[in-house]
């Protein structure tokens, strides 16, 4: 479990990038850790205090990097409160979070935990406002240094559980609902692959009904006609609803918590 | 032709910044290339499909990189059909593309071109999706790792044509078009600077026509006063029309397409 | 003062991300400077030519890195005309920036300034149009490789003054207004914590007056309830008003010049 740190540090934020918040970090980082190979972002845009959809960033991405990564996921409502941070360790990466249900769907129930001894990590005379700079731009140089995992503070459990809703069952049918619409306008559900099983190859014989509209569920975007509306799994191993060159979510109106119902061809 | 790695991998991509695929690409990188020196963003902000849009982006980026820099560029309304992928070889660097024309104005007619053997090089299970992480960013690895061109694929020529359009002649006088409205607001024409040969150091003796408005081409910015319009000649060659201090293309309500003339002051 | 090169470049432009603007001065930097650590955004999205706002973000941001650092401040109205630009150093970091002012208020009248020798440290044939790329650039790598300050240019001082707007007092209240909104809709003002002197540690004794508002100054986020408005000390060491799990600017409608008055509670 504990792979030797890969240099990388990654940042999952909701700061945006108008502002020096996410450059100011990145300071820290290059200060205590002067050896990092590359800081990555993985997306600064998450929605501001979009606990949820920050997870589900995370949770697509941590593992696309060289073990011994440490990914540090900043989407922090409750900065300044009594709010514990944690540390966990899990497939060979590290992660640092605020313990406010954003690495529970990551990480899972088996990761080791360490409740941060902030004290310890955080620059001197830290901001009540600003724990990015402050906690967790230090913490993660430490970690990405080879600070052990066990000197990161005591062992414990993630105390906010957080999960995506789950999809339900129907007879033949699922009712499920939009994620995340991600910058195509794609309608990303929360139904995974794995309940299409026993569908014929192409899957023409599934259909979802989305926004009152009637989508075939094809094997890719090719499989459509231009403009046209079709579902199919998509990178993150789910169910999508796309429009070929075009805007789904503009074109149906419609976002996150739209039901999503995937349902046998009859 | 054959110029050493120089570690570097730009990125060019329609995917924009609120969804994690660009940092997962450069997980992919990063995982399959430990010794890169650096990934840089060209620009994320192409419009969704735009492969016209992205090829002048490129077109005017790749030459201020080293010699034996990597460029991938990821506009792909095509992922998941047959369209084949591309890997490309001029003036010391090297390119990799989708075959949908958007290399074609950058790299010309003598490139050195091989349709890339997917199969070889792409993460095993890829994806019909999101080939920038499961084609791209692996095949990118190896060619800034210095895998030879010649075993990225068979010798070929680019498929698609793809060209800006051309501006015509009407006697002293050059109709062309909007070809891109920049962040500032300045609208830059398909006309290249030599069109203005013949003309006088300050060029005064020319104008510009463009959504109803007679503009007066001088030599830069502070040649005209605050809030005005003036036409110059653009850091990528190109004649511009911009407003000191101001935003051109909100003044006049138009954008890429609208005609743009320029005429010798009679 | 003359800390050896950290290595690493930070730039702040108003460029955006949209275009490859900034992509391109990477290049110029990397070709010219191969032994970079890395480049650092602080942000691309000052507001186009928004010389105090950009020089705010530059002062909250500098110090968070490496001594050695080479500082890039981009927003640039003059470009093209004979405004001068400087090189400066001040507390063991290196600053480059047009002679406009950005710098001002970041490295204070103590600071070491240079008139930056144009000729000798652009590239050759510079645009008028984007000194970015062919003066900022090649002079910043020219710099993070060590060329002596003292070579950069003849001394001289800063020519163009830049003051953020001062507070007034009224008696016992502090009369300052809105210096910027961050992406949480957080009203940044331009009141330093110091006018809290004298305060309860919980500093309830003191309330802010903005957008017809009245409102509490507490100790963090936490202290107000879900939606409620509040007044802290925020990570910059000013007075800010935020509005707790929301975005303040927006409930208030109000923005960047909006008065901010700090009273006593009576």
């Amino acid at each position: 479990m504990a792979a030797p740190p890969s240099g990388i540090v990654t940042l999952l934020t909701d700061f945006g990038v108008l502002d020096a918040y996410v450059g100011i970090m990145k300071g820290v980082l290059h200060t205590r850790a002067p050896e990092l190979r590359d800081v990555v972002d993985l997306t600064h845009g998450v929605a501001a205090q979009d606990v949820l959809g920050g997870a589900f960033q995370l949770l697509h991405a941590w593992r696309w990097f060289p073990e011994g990564t440490v990914h540090v996921a900043v989407v922090d409502p409750g900065v300044g409160s009594d709010r514990r941070i944690v540390a966990a360790r899990h497939g060979g990466h590290l992660f640092l979070a605020p313990d406010n249900g954003i690495l529970a769907p990551v990480v899972g129930a088996d990761a080791e935990v360490r409740v941060l001894d902030v004290e310890r990590f955080a620059l001197p005379d830290r901001s009540s406002t600003f724990h990015g700079r402050d906690v967790f731009a230090p913490t993660a140089a430490a970690m990405a240094s080879g600070t052990p995992f066990e000197e990161l503070g005591e062992p414990g459990a993630l105390a906010v559980e957080l999960t995506f809703p789950e999809p339900r069952r129907d007879g033949d049918d699922w009712t499920g609902e939009v994620l995340l619409v991600d910058r195509f306008g794609n309608l990303v559900s929360n139904l995974p692959a794995s309940v299409l099983e026993g569908s014929t190859d192409g899957r023409t014989d599934w259909r979802v009904d989305v926004a009152g509209r009637d989508v075939p569920v094809l094997g890719t975007y090719a499989d459509a006609g231009p403009g046209e509306l079709l579902a199919l799994v998509d990178s993150f191993g789910q169910l999508e609803v796309a429009r070929r060159g075009g805007d789904a979510a503009g074109l149906l109106g419609c976002g996150r918590g739209e039901p999503f119902v995937l349902r046998r061809d009859r």
